[in-house]
């Protein structure tokens, strides 16, 4: 009985933790929106980096710890935005399975926020092999959730 | 002539920030999709500051000053997507006078930069009042910006 009530309890504190982050999205459209602006950021600062990894700009620690910041703090943002019901349908690459398997899409993120978070300390040393390698496991972090829920 | 020499030098070393700048959105519609995604994530945030101001959400400090600061953040982020030629026309608000007038521009960015600024120190302290006036002072540099430089 004890468990019972410690199972409903958890349920009722998830649900009011998600109808606060729901709350924050008056229409599925603007978690859409919101979540997609976040992508784009962090796509585009991601970019910045890859072509400083792969040689294509010249390495300026501070610009590149100033991206690999940015892209961390953009990765606690988004995760309440693909939780809103009804937003795996319509103008998103979300596949349906982040609502489904939530606790799954929840792991994968926080692997991207691991990653980058690593990839943030080694930024702000001076070994540029362990910010390339580092680099690295951020995109196969991103690869992975991407694999498993981005359609297209 | 040395004045003629550092009007010189000082032109060479905008045309190079600013070719550096552009150099990061290798196609204008890039640069207005790069500042649409901060802007959407500045309203966002903005958005929920301004609902606790307006007493319709709780005041929660941690909240409100992860707002303000992620805000503050962003609001160092999108100017030069603002100056790639070309791109006051097609699907942005943004007047051509951001490009005409870029000294005028650049200042009324500015002016948002250091209200918001002002606003994370506010913030971090313990006077609600203070951070309701100051968040009225970002709120006048956004419309101040936008009635200048944006359209619709």
């Amino acid at each position: 009985m004890k468990k019972l009530a410690y199972t409903l309890l958890c349920l009722a504190c998830v649900a009011l933790f998600l109808t606060a982050a729901y709350a924050q999205f008056s229409k599925p459209e603007d978690a859409v929106k919101y979540r997609k602006a976040a992508m784009t950021l962090i796509g585009h600062h991601f970019g910045r980096m890859a072509s400083v990894v792969k040689g294509q700009q010249p390495y300026v620690r501070a610009d590149f710890s100033g991206d690999a910041e940015l892209v961390e703090r953009l990765s606690k943002l988004s995760w309440e935005a693909f939780m809103v019901p009804g937003t795996a349908q319509g103008d998103t690459h979300l596949k349906p399975e982040a609502l489904s398997e939530k606790s799954k899409f929840i792991e994968a993120g926080q692997k991207f926020e691991t990653e980058i978070s690593k990839l943030v300390s080694a930024a702000n040393g001076d070994n540029f092999g362990a910010v390339k390698d580092q680099f690295g496991e951020v995109a196969k972090s991103c690869q992975g959730c991407h694999r498993q829920f981005r359609a297209g």
